[in-house]
């Protein structure tokens, strides 16, 4: 047995409370090393030893299927039970168990075999490490050496609104989306759409009220929730350095005009989600102004991490700015910042004054204008603490208020319960685009790479977390998808079928489902409003691909059966179910047309739901599939 | 390279903030599989990736020590810095490395070297894995493939009091401790001591003033503070079923009594740390014996855990208790409880009412008594969301206030500083009686496998977690060290020298300095007042031992460097450093006499701070030890 690569931990992703009656397991072994594994569990407070005679009898081999039901040694009338190896990567199998403990607490272990032509191994392992049970059958009822899951709490069960799942967000950048109000334009205002490659210093005028004009294309396309890059008050098009937390910018249009537009989101029943820019604020920000005046004296001071005096040691321009306008050099700054960014002073959330003010603006958009969701900006610089006391504030005030973390990487330090509900799940977008990227950088990224990464994200997180997390193809932090697809339409169409069939909320972001591109930060041009010029194919695409995922449940499941077909042929087989429902998504990745043998995959099939029509008889026997395109079967 | 056995998660045990400046990162790697671990790390925001040539140059072998110092790729001017090969079990090795990132944030990952005869490899290995550098030069700047740290927040650093890495815990079960106030005595108090075997039935009038009276006594010893099991009004000696929270037992005294207590100790220097038993409470407390009278019906009903009517479905006796007394059969309770305990209700913490109730308790005795700490009684079967309440709520009115959960297994899910600051460390407890009980069920159980398991467990903690610690030989839930170790004095010294020299707090059980013995629950005898009958030697050597913990800054330290000497001898050596001293223990684990070459161990020893004599030359070359007998050299 490769004993190096065995892995549980209790109380982690791999032992967790699912519901608030059933605990699931998971154990990780090296890939193709072990046959079966069985979990061996019971009441801590019931517990029954083996005796000799049973611990000698299960040690002899028996042939006997129910040989093991017939000689529990832990007291569970379902101890021991078999686990499902649900996945695998190249170098692990995952193994899997959902159980109901009667009394909402568990011992429990488990029992591996290897099977080979040679011998059959037994091992038992538990808190304390692998033993062979040839040497140390004991163990099988040793409870000290069994985890435990002490007591299923009902209110540490981890639970993210539950609207969040069915969602589907529209990302929209509200300086380029609309110009709905040219009354606000300034006279910087560039005709809507003039320039192709933009620039963060280009003003366009989008606003409040051309986002407002466009609810009604947002609803057709099928999002049921609006994702907003920032919106108060700040000097910069992309808003990130606020000057106000508690008014719309002016560019924008005004706080009533807010108010309108999330009355008439939710008359079309699409969520409002609004950013958080909590870790640092704009240079401009009053309580900042105060530092730059007062400096280390300032009664602010300690809402930022001043350094040394002066706190301000370069030039400010005529109209108040850091007349550095990019990043300084590290060690240049004498307060510290987002990254190095003298524009974007960071908060010291552990003061109070700092914290107590922030969680007013959580707590204030919430009641006032009975906002859905906030979005977290640079959430893994911010301290768990305050996110911690940020979680009790907004949900005090609405319980099913949705919690989005921006963390990049793996998530579960804010993914416990007391944090977060979802993280926007980069860990899903790079293999994707890595799958279908025609770079050669990712030639060798494959259908079995992609496998691979998916797997090991869906042993990644708790099921119970990981169906709320905010799939994205592209953002605002990102090149468009189109632009990282070689602008190839069929590969996009591939991209938003991974995504609309993948468990958790997917995201558009606006315009990407009509073919805008751009790198970052030039994917954030205006919206293409004239039909002439949008890719009508593609938005149909999406369009369709969420009118789907709503109609079949089975495409909203988190979990997935990755089918293998011919490994010499870049084809990705992978089904979903549902009840008594199973939809199987076959895509070919390559340059040329294939044919698939459905009859080798041993199912039958007898309807294409994306093309709405029944299989010919032909056809449940083999499919053409042209160059870089899909089936989506029942 | 053993792929499989490569182990790092961020922001975990592995990888977390010791104090607000610095950062410590672990990897585990298979044991011997790795010759060198360098950590390679830079500013996400300041990174610089390798030029080719940098890349072709580092792929070539050099010899060069300063090669890696004056190419680095990540922009941190310490990086990339060899890792250090601390700790070794069976299967791992343990590599450590502290850092002062100074934007507090860092990207980081690992390169490893593995040196055959045949060639060297050398590998990288990040957030999505490990690559073979010969093939990926590229990965060592790889930004996106490092692991994060992204900002240390202050904030979130584990720390507990001050005061407790330093403390010497003395437990007392009150019942058996000291009788000092017969006028207490119901009829049914036996005399001091008339029993040596014990059970919870009998009540030996042991009291508050008792212990007052003895405060000299621990204080002595060296302890400095006092752990008490439940001192609250209710039925049982052990007061595990508690009645009324805010009332001192009448048995043991008044409240003003413990005022007088808390206030003696104090003044002595000693810490006062009472039991929390906030799982479950008595059957007969009122909000329970409400649901008694009321069942379902009752206004406290969903301050428990009632599954249906009728809630009591056993007989009650004369005066009030469960017929039933001891564990009730698996299922055939209408109410959950600590394990199938009639007498014990659990508590359901998520319901305001109850959870108010017991913070109200938290808050009481530390605002109206002083007290210093909390012990949470099977703390790891109560709500997570309850603990983080609780630790506010404590804190806020004593902000140096102790909390010990009571939790026997790993307990990392309740040590991410937002519950508590230690544990019972009974996962120190078990490797000693293992390698020092005479039994033959540990005979393979020998000096390996100590430091196989303290070495697992020196690395499951983070050191500033690890470092308050509650490290205990036996408590009121165990047998007794002396009948552990089969009442062999040599071996019971040997334990207690075990955890004096361990980092943590130590706990002594009050009694076993001096000898009492007993099973579980038999543990619990009347303390032995008359010195004729008390064991003198071990508690001079208890009280020594503390001493020189006080005296020697080195046997507190967390680290410790186990020593390999002759693997045929059953001899554990091991060192502790603390600035530029260095103790160094050695133990003869052998039932014959042994003589140690201190010479082969390349360390110069000029005394015996034990036994407190100069070395002499002789001596200095080699030592001769008793069986199981041990020095303590400087």
């Amino acid at each position: 047995m490769n004993i190096h690569a065995i892995y549980h931990e209790a109380k982690s992703k791999y032992a967790y409370a699912f519901d608030k009656d059933t605990v699931h397991i998971r154990l990780r072994t090296a890939k193709g090393d072990i046959s079966n594994v069985n979990m061996v569990w019971g009441d801590p407070f019931n517990w029954r030893k083996m005796t000799e005679a049973e611990m000698i009898e299960h040690q002899s081999k028996n042939e006997d299927p129910d040989f093991t039901k017939t000689h529990t040694w832990a007291s569970d009338k379902d101890s021991p039970m078999a686990m499902v190896k649900d996945y695998s990567d190249h170098l692990y199998d995952y193994w899997f168990i959902e159980i109901k403990p009667e009394f909402k607490r568990t011992r429990y272990g488990f029992e591996l075999f290897k099977e080979s032509v040679n011998s059959d191994e037994r091992f038992f392992y538990g808190a304390h490490g692998a033993y062979d049970l040839s040497l140390h059958p004991e163990m099988l009822s040793s409870l000290n050496d069994f985890f435990n899951f002490p007591y299923l709490n009902e209110e540490d069960v981890f639970s993210a609104p539950s609207w969040v799942k069915d969602a589907v967000w529209y990302q929209i950048f509200p300086e380029r989306f609309a110009n709905g109000d040219p009354s606000l334009n300034k006279p910087h205002v560039l005709p809507w759409g003039s320039h192709k490659e933009v620039t963060n210093e280009m003003h366009f005028g989008g606003d409040l009220q051309g986002i407002i004009s466009k609810l009604d294309y947002i609803k057709d396309l099928g999002a049921t929730g609006i994702y907003f890059t920032p919106i108060f008050e700040a000097p910069t098009t992309h808003k990130y350095d606020t000057i106000d937390y508690f008014k719309i910018d002016p560019e924008f249009g005004t706080n009533e005009a807010f108010k309108i537009l999330v009355d008439e989101a939710h008359k079309r029943g699409i969520k409002v989600m609004l950013d958080a820019v909590f870790n640092h604020c704009g240079f401009k920000h009053p309580f900042f102004q105060d530092v730059v005046k007062n400096g280390m004296r300032s009664e602010y001071a300690q809402c930022f991490h001043l350094i040394k005096e002066p706190v301000i040691n370069f030039p400010i321009n005529a109209k108040g700015f850091p007349a550095p306008t990019g990043y300084m050099a590290a060690g240049a700054l004498n307060y510290e910042t987002f990254a190095f960014t003298p524009n974007m002073p960071k908060w010291r959330t552990g003061n109070p004054v700092a914290e107590r003010y922030l969680l007013d603006v959580a707590e204030y958009w919430i009641r006032e204008y009975d906002i859905d969701g906030w979005r977290l900006d640079v959430s893994n610089e911010v301290s768990h603490a305050f996110w911690r006391k940020f979680k009790k504030a907004v949900r005090a005030i609405k319980p099913d208020l949705f919690i989005l973390g921006e963390n990049w990487d793996d998530s579960t330090p804010w993914l416990r319960g007391d944090q977060f509900d979802s993280v926007m799940n980069y860990e899903f977008t790079y293999p994707v685009w890595h799958l279908l990227s025609r770079e050669a950088m990712y030639k060798d990224f494959g259908v079995e790479a992609f496998k691979d990464n998916i797997s090991r994200l869906l042993v990644s997180y708790p099921k119970n977390i990981a169906i709320n997390m905010f799939n994205l193809l592209d953002s605002h932090d990102t090149s468009r998808l189109h632009t990282m697809l070689g602008e190839d339409e069929r590969l996009v169409k591939i991209a938003f079928l991974l995504q609309m069939s993948f468990g958790g909320s997917p995201s558009v972001y606006y315009g990407s489902e009509i073919g805008l591109f751009g790198v970052h930060d030039g994917n954030r041009q205006c919206m293409v409003w004239d039909e002439a010029e949008q890719n009508l194919g593609l938005k149909a695409h999406v369009k369709q691909m969420i009118a789907l995922r709503n109609q079949y449940p089975a495409m909203k499941e988190m979990d997935m059966k990755f089918i293998s077909y011919d490994q010499a042929s870049e084809m990705l087989i992978y089904s979903k179910e549902y009840k008594d429902e199973t939809l199987t998504f076959i895509i070919n990745l390559e340059e040329r047309k294939q044919t698939i043998s459905l009859k080798s995959l041993n199912l039958d099939f007898i309807e294409d739901v994306y093309n709405g029509y029944k299989l010919s008889v032909d056809e449940q026997a083999s499919l053409v599939l042209d160059a870089f395109s899909f089936r989506i079967l029942k």
